[in-house]
């Protein structure tokens, strides 16, 4: 069995959760209370050097993390991983990019409003701005000519965009003109399996 | 033919650079110089909406832009690349985590000293210097392990972490004490095909 490590608030660790759920897994779930450091002690320094959640370790009992990664390894020779080389090679773009230019802006923004006091982040929230309101013209611009992001279907790249973009309000990031962004997430929530950021498994 | 869309000093750049070489690809190269504005042109954002360099345009004239991504659809099938699926999922845990827990603080650090006026930046560097030193600290620790970051072999997540970690030192970050990292910079100048930095083909 799969065991994740996660923070319930997490849009990284709702990644994994949504895909483990659309791909029928029954999973052991470990929350770690980030905000109270709980990611940073030497037992959880063990499976991740790196300090962060989600980490998910295999019923072998190797540990794997990077959201992004996870969706890989799990989706890979499934229909949520296309075959296809190109198309892999989009989907694995649209991965790095999220990481890159969508979560240090809108994930991170979210944190600071939402999990923080955001007084004491007003001007990091005002530096992240621009690059929040570049990244949702690109979501908006590439899905005002297809339904999902790569290979015309849903696959990890919706999955890893969905989960803070879902959320992009929580971060003073209104969804309001961006009709294209909307039509899609509405999309995302109609496919079979889906649950929400706050359905959490049984701990 | 593959084209590489690229400009000299970036490190993202010289990962695809050093990648098809390693492979033997002959290829076209055109340089865009990002501090005068040319990857924000209407024909640049064509090809890649995004605005960055390295993008890669395969002989059939599809664009992929995100250097990880380039380098993994290059890899994919060659000893550059993992077969198996465990080793996979750790050379992109790896290269996500370049992108999010290292690039945007040794290459970024690196960018302002030694392509900008580092004074314009003073506060933002003193701000990314602790991510970049964790960042060396985690590479430094695993290399006291394992001779390359996966499979106990150069692949492509040696590459990713290469490019910015060997010039770290533009950015401000001395690899004096970090002895392990030292010992795989030069493993990895060991390696057959080889290019520097500043070994650019013809344009």
């Amino acid at each position: 069995m799969y065991h994740l490590h996660d923070f319930a608030s997490s849009g990284n660790g709702y990644k994994v959760r949504l895909l483990l759920t659309q791909l029928g897994h029954v999973y052991r779930y470990t929350q770690h209370n980030l905000l109270a450091g709980a990611t940073h002690t030497r037992d959880f320094l063990e499976i991740n050097p790196n300090g962060k959640i989600p980490v998910l370790i295999t019923p072998e009992g190797k540990a794997l993390s990077e959201s992004n990664a996870i969706l890989c390894f799990l989706a890979e020779g499934t229909a949520f991983m296309p075959d296809d080389s190109w198309e892999r090679a989009q989907t694995l773009q649209w991965l790095f990019w999220e990481q890159y230019s969508h979560e240090p802006f809108i994930a991170t923004s979210r944190f600071w409003m939402h999990l923080c006091d955001p007084t004491d982040f007003r001007d990091k929230l005002a530096d992240r701005r621009p690059g929040g309101l570049k990244a949702l013209k690109i979501m908006d611009d590439h899905l005002s000519r297809a339904a999902f992001f790569v290979a015309d279907r849903y696959t990890i790249a919706d999955i890893a965009l969905y989960a803070y973009t879902h959320v992009a309000g929580e971060g003073g990031f209104s969804l309001d003109d961006y009709p294209n962004i909307e039509n899609w997430l509405q999309r995302v929530r109609q496919q079979q399996g889906h649950i929400t950021i706050n359905d959490l498994p049984k701990s």
